[in-house]
């Protein structure tokens, strides 16, 4: 489907992105409360998945990281799995240098910090357990301001409302070249379906496209980087 | 896998629960903390899908109540998919009454008391919020506690240590006839795989059966079941 996608957009054998190195994060992570419970997001990484394979397609060496998803690996690219936040970082660090970096994982913003390496009992007639949150490293953040720096940083953006102004906001706290915002709410619907839509959001204003396939956006967002590292914008 | 199990155990044909009615839970639970964050329980589901086929397999009516999990429904059984442990309970009592209850969902023990409609803003510089945490129904001891009462109410325990003495202290305060003990643990690694080590506590005493296949497991425990019926143990 993505080939396919690729294919009504490019002339055949087009390779825009022959010799770039891309890492492409996926999916939700993980953080442990204890050995049988732990805090996630909702994210299916089927976005992920397919943005790693139309990079690849356009001829990037694709590193995906990918958290705990149902999904087989995309062909053609090479994919690292990892459940927690601390350890997606790590993975995109040990892919670096890299031309682009398009960080779609829902990296769960807090972590526990009293992860126990026993199963919290429940016992009867005792309060309920409290969790201590840590703040989770920014991985978007800390690449985009890191060094190396990949020329082009894209980062994606759920959101329940406001979803352009977050983005906005977003793209500059975080240091990015382009923010991908979707509308999560449940009326926008894009969690865990085939079928996405998204506003890009950069320093020239924001496009909205309608909504299409995951495969067709990944496909459309491919094209969009390959022609920003050929002509990067002021 | 199922049908290959339950045939070596039993003369073709044979259908000891043919008229009985079970319901069998399975797969984690998800308890929201907001639209796009929840806490879960690590459990693919294997287990509980294997016993609701194997019970369908001896000729019982089953009733799968399934938590989110990647698995496709089991042939021959009616499944009904739910995501939080208030759903699973309301849904177990919906298939009532039964001759069989299996329990074998990772059941969160605790929601979120203060689950909010919109996404958690991280903000810089604040402080991390924390989540205040309310003890979700106990499924197990309503159902075994409840009316109408299954005549056979058997759950899973999931461990990380002193596996056999917490069965059998669960075993009492659930008001169940068999507890089925299972080793989490890092090295027990039940947790995900297809084969699993099992003890059955009950007021007779501890059968722990070596390592085997899920299937397997089901198969027998659906042959101890449809004995138990016919025959109750005092």
């Amino acid at each position: 489907e993505i080939a396919d996608a690729l294919a009504a957009l490019l002339s055949p054998g087009e390779k825009p992105l022959a010799g770039r190195r891309a890492v492409v994060t996926a999916g939700p992570t993980h953080e442990p409360i204890d050995p049988v419970r732990y805090i996630a997001n909702r994210s299916s990484g089927r976005q992920g998945f397919a943005i790693a394979e139309a990079l690849a397609g356009l001829g990037a060496d694709v590193t995906l990281v990918a958290g705990p998803v149902s999904l087989a690996d995309p062909p053609g690219v090479s994919t690292v799995h990892v459940e927690r936040a601390e350890e997606m970082l790590a993975a995109v660090r040990a892919a670096l240098p890299v031309d682009i970096a398009v960080m779609v994982a829902a990296v769960a913003d807090w972590r526990v910090e009293s992860d126990t390496p026993q199963k919290i009992k429940k016992r009867e007639g005792e309060a309920v357990p409290s969790l201590t949150l840590a703040e989770n490293p920014d991985i978007l953040k800390t690449i985009a301001t890191g060094t190396p720096r990949p020329a082009f940083v894209a980062g994606f953006a759920a959101e329940t409302e406001h979803v352009i102004e977050h983005a906005r906001a977003k793209l500059a706290r975080k240091g990015a070249d382009l923010i991908v915002a979707n509308d999560v709410s449940a009326e926008g619907g894009a969690m865990g379906g085939v079928r996405n839509t998204v506003h890009l959001v950069d320093a020239n204003g924001t496009q909205s496209w309608p909504e299409m396939s995951k495969a067709e956006i990944a496909a459309r967002l491919a094209e969009v980087i390959a022609k920003r590292l050929d002509a990067p914008t002021t």
